[in-house]
């Protein structure tokens, strides 16, 4: 496994349900790994337990503080599992000084009734769109390839005025790497924060609690493979120094591979 | 305290981290407590936890299996408490079962830059629109007045058709109560799961997981007081025994209170 995704999500079983990790500066940002690397350490840490039942359905990661460089634990206690479904609970843990926490849900699924509500946003070619240039101070924003349609990152709207809330983005990881629930976990959290983008320039402001629904099934995973994900994004609500932000990811087949929601805390 | 609602959601101190409670009949849902209240307790116990600062952001309740009749325990920890955040991870627990887990995030926050992106719809006056008749089967239907604009529940659509999967309606506590932060909780739950909406007809299906984000400030609460909110749902994805839902809270004054997603378990 030599993808700096793989790097920076290894773990090494300790003992039943407890992991250890080490930071990767390949997703680095301001003060510790991305939160989407923290987002798929939980879950790596549950498909890597063997009484993991199922495929994941749900994944609650809460920011509690920065992730140090250097060492981690993982502690993961499967809460309850049922005929189908397996509730965990988690930890990520530095000494003393709990990090992270968070919640995940797995299940056995099967072909059932299905409909899809939310409909893919129609886009030119992901060849016609070019690549946007990212800020080099901050790795993790190398590691991913985005190509913006709409709500373009890193560009300060006019003085005085607020730019949109929404994005529509094509998402990829650099290099090209197969679609995996760890990886789409973390692309989840790969939105820009919705208040940065609408400021156009950087303030204090970190998420809070990040919550992701993984939608696709083993097969939709494969049959995506390396081909970028259609991303949208936007805010509800800003106030009293927190808004939230939705996200949705589309398989280029335009299924709903994940949704989720954050919370996202801000200093003014 | 004699609203069925402050009946059924009062704790009493055990010791530091451990609050004692007993299920209540009125919000009875087929096999144990109808999940927003599930929610609320988890809410509650943070609230009246000493150590507590600050109100809630954020909440997530894991719906890891039913709550019997009769006591529970709810154990919680401040897993980190910063200058203004704190984290909390919470079980609910009946002798060796865990039935719910939680996060819980909350902060002091203050006024701030503020921008509302969501638009409340535009309603009839609540008086104009009439109360749904709900099921009396189920005790928790007739402790809310609902009323629907869009996406009637208890009708079913057409044979071979699907109903709407969005709902907007006005909802409300009954007996009227002023509105606080666990009741909001339970609120945010109160939408009919979207499946049984749409096919119009009971199957096995449940909510797995349910987060909630407060964006309502407590002078937001106090001034809606026991005012109806107006509610909005909608699914994005149905497959493979899951499909998700999000919901909107909005005051009478179109601020947006509380926002959220749950993830639905579906038997077939």
């Amino acid at each position: 496994l030599t993808h700096p995704f793989d790097i920076a999500t290894t773990l090494t079983a300790r003992s039943e349900g407890r992991f250890a990790g080490e930071t990767s500066p390949a997703y680095w940002n301001f003060a510790g790994p991305f939160g989407g690397i923290a987002a798929a350490l939980l879950l790596r840490a549950v498909l890597d337990d063997p009484r993991r039942q199922g495929t994941p359905v749900a994944l609650t990661t809460n920011y509690c503080g920065a992730i140090k460089s250097g060492a981690f634990e993982i502690e993961l206690t499967p809460e309850r599992t049922g005929r189908t479904i397996q509730h965990w609970s988690l930890r990520l843990v530095q000494g003393d000084t709990v990090t992270t926490t968070g919640s995940v849900v797995t299940a056995l699924r099967s072909e059932s009734f299905a409909h899809q509500v939310a409909a893919m946003p129609t886009l030119p070619p992901h060849a016609d769109v070019a690549r946007a240039k990212t800020p080099s101070n901050l790795p993790w924003l190398s590691a991913y390839d985005f190509r913006f349609l709409q709500g373009p990152a890193f560009t300060p709207p006019p003085a005085g005025t607020l730019g949109p809330s929404r994005t529509l983005l094509y998402m990829s990881d650099v290099p090209s790497r197969p679609l995996d629930y760890a990886s789409l976990a973390a692309l989840g959290d790969a939105f820009i924060l919705r208040l940065l983008q609408m400021r156009g320039r950087m303030a204090p402001m970190s998420t809070v609690t990040l919550t992701t629904y993984f939608h696709a099934t083993e097969a939709e995973l494969a049959a995506q493979g390396t081909a970028p994900l259609v991303g949208v994004a936007d805010a509800s609500r800003i106030a009293a120094n927190f808004h939230d932000q939705q996200m949705q990811l589309f398989g280029s087949g335009g299924g709903l591979l994940a949704s989720g929601i954050q919370t996202v805390w801000y200093a003014e």
